[in-house]
């Protein structure tokens, strides 16, 4: 990315704490940093913000979290890779929640790659795992970087078929925790030989929460998520939803329908999935030509937002904005479309309100009340 | 059918005679029918047909013949189905090919109700055997017929599990040949309690040619055509392919793709069959409400044809379709653009070509070189 400039070592530790800030998530790291120029900016103006918002004793992600935060990723061997810098995967740059920053162990020229997600169940039948590992193993042949969460059952079959072409393993907790125990020797090869990522710091125990956070991550990576066995209500389907949510190709194994293990691939292929027999099923979906390994890919330029100060009618829009969302998540754009705000207005507003806590973002774009 | 005129003794027996004359298929008759006003008159300048076509001492079938079938079909307790009179089933009429005679043995009044048909591979797994009894049941008790084509495997299963509720099996060989011999108290039973066709005359030992002939009557009775479980290159696909041909709904049930009796169904779903779980999936793609019996579907009128005696032009005709026909069948419509000439000199042309067996009718409209 050589139109980019660097960022310093300064810059970088304002975005450490910029991210780890309360209240403050992928998508509205991006608007504060557009708004503000800086990390270093947006962070001075932190305070104000919430103040504003009528939060009484906001304080940022102190300096010395950020610091200890760095020290630890250092000591696990890893490279903090911040948005827009070299090394960070091309294929998250245009996302509107792209994680601020990643730690990252290993090779960071394999996320520059053509990727396809290979996800499903960790209970996976012995038929869906020898799915898992001849797609990773054709897939990898054919130039694709394979993804996957690092989880038992599909997801650990994918890695180990694909570490001798490349392969990348997203972590739901921090990047030198490893999850599930058994994928020990997994991962340390992952370490080795692929790339793993993770968002969240160092020393992160993941839990249930973590998961669709991780999963949005597989899915903004990949052209295509395939999902390989799942049942009708499971992780795999939130990824394949997080994939269509950016535009990318949703495909599924299908299977009989008297296994459950098929029912929630089987659901995906009635709404319109893509039938997956085989690797060649996959690269016909995707254009039908083997990759040819990409550059990174363009940095989107964030549009200049209005500064989110309280104007004098902004009260009322937050207003509108709570009587508008309730605890299940409705998607930004309905909400924007329905409410007839400025798009500048209800931007602003929600920052205030997410930094109040009186709303929450979830990955893909939707909102619910805090 | 209080419109149509009731068929006489005579003019039944020369419909048989019609049908069973050499180089007459389904789709000449009803030509021959229409150009002739009644098959007597048909039978009267077949020969003349034939000699102006030039082929030499061509001889329709013998009254003998057709009296000697009669009997066979009465000795067997079944009854002749003329196309068009009461108890033919409506769902056949408006095909191109319908068959011009039916014989059944059973209760006539199932082909009056909506029709699923449930076909697929003969030696099904467990769990495909399982799926047809399922669906059958299922179906079977929304109020649809269930079709099927008396085989081993899926066929067998499906009609056992739909015999409380309505069932019709679709024979290959004569009515009153029982094939599979494994399937002798099923068959038995379909005749008392359901509903056996078939179109050709009794004694005649299904051989490989008539399972098409046969598969088509099984596509054309049914709504929709829902393949089970199927191999790649599988006579449940030529069924498919029939309803497609029709206008008629094609699902298919999936299966894992290393499972080989998958391949046919995966295949379809991939080309846009719809994909079914269960019953309602059925129920659902047919319109979304369980079948209220209908009354006997209107008759077509078919349309006047040209006499097929030969005109001056007709020769040059004749030439142009044998030179654009090859030995690998060529759909009529496709001809009948590729060539530009009027639809009834194609039509008259096409006759003289097949009643000189230089041209051969396939299912589906489909033509090929003799």
């Amino acid at each position: 990315m050589p139109d980019t400039p660097p960022i310093t070592e300064a810059e970088m530790l304002s975005r450490l704490r910029l991210a780890r800030s309360r209240r403050v998530g992928a998508t509205t790291f991006h608007r504060l940093l557009a708004e503000h120029g800086s990390a270093a900016a947006a962070l001075a103006a932190l305070p104000a913000i919430a103040r504003a918002a009528g939060a009484e004793g906001y304080e940022p992600c102190p300096e010395g979290v950020a610091r200890a935060e760095l020290a630890a990723g250092r000591r696990a061997g890893a490279r903090l890779l911040p948005f827009g810098a070299p090394g960070y995967p091309p294929a998250l740059a245009d996302l509107d929640d792209a994680p601020p920053l990643l730690w990252a162990l290993g090779d960071p020229a394999l996320a520059a790659r053509p990727m396809v997600a290979l996800v499903g169940a960790r209970n996976a039948s012995s038929l869906g795992l020898r799915m898992a590992q001849r797609l990773a193993r054709e897939l990898g042949a054919a130039g694709f970087t394979v993804v996957s969460g690092l989880a038992r059952g599909i997801d650990a079959a994918a890695h180990e078929a694909a570490l001798a072409t490349g392969t990348i393993g997203v972590q739901a907790g921090g990047i030198d925790v490893v999850y599930p125990a058994e994928n020990a020797t997994l991962s340390a090869r992952m370490a080795r030989e692929g790339l793993r990522l993770a968002e969240l710091p160092p020393g992160t125990q993941p839990q249930a929460r973590h998961f669709p956070q991780r999963n949005r991550i597989i899915a903004g990576l990949a052209r295509a998520t395939v999902v390989i066995e799942a049942a009708a209500r499971s992780g795999s389907l939130l990824t394949a939803r997080n994939a269509l949510d950016y535009g990318r190709e949703v495909m599924a194994v299908p299977g009989h329908p008297m296994d459950a293990r098929a029912a929630g691939c089987n659901l995906l292929i009635r709404d319109g999935a893509v039938l997956v027999r085989n690797a060649e099923d996959v690269i016909e979906a995707l254009g039908g030509s083997a990759p040819v390994a990409s550059g990174p890919a363009p940095l989107p330029v964030a549009a200049p937002v209005q500064s989110p100060l309280p104007g004098p009618e902004t009260g009322a829009a937050e207003a509108r904005i709570l009587a508008a969302l309730g605890p299940s998540p409705t998607p930004e754009d309905l909400l924007l479309r329905s409410l007839g705000l400025a798009p500048a207005v209800l931007a602003r507003s929600l920052v205030l309100l997410e930094i109040e806590g009186r709303v929450i973002r979830h990955p893909g774009g939707l909102l619910s009340l805090g």
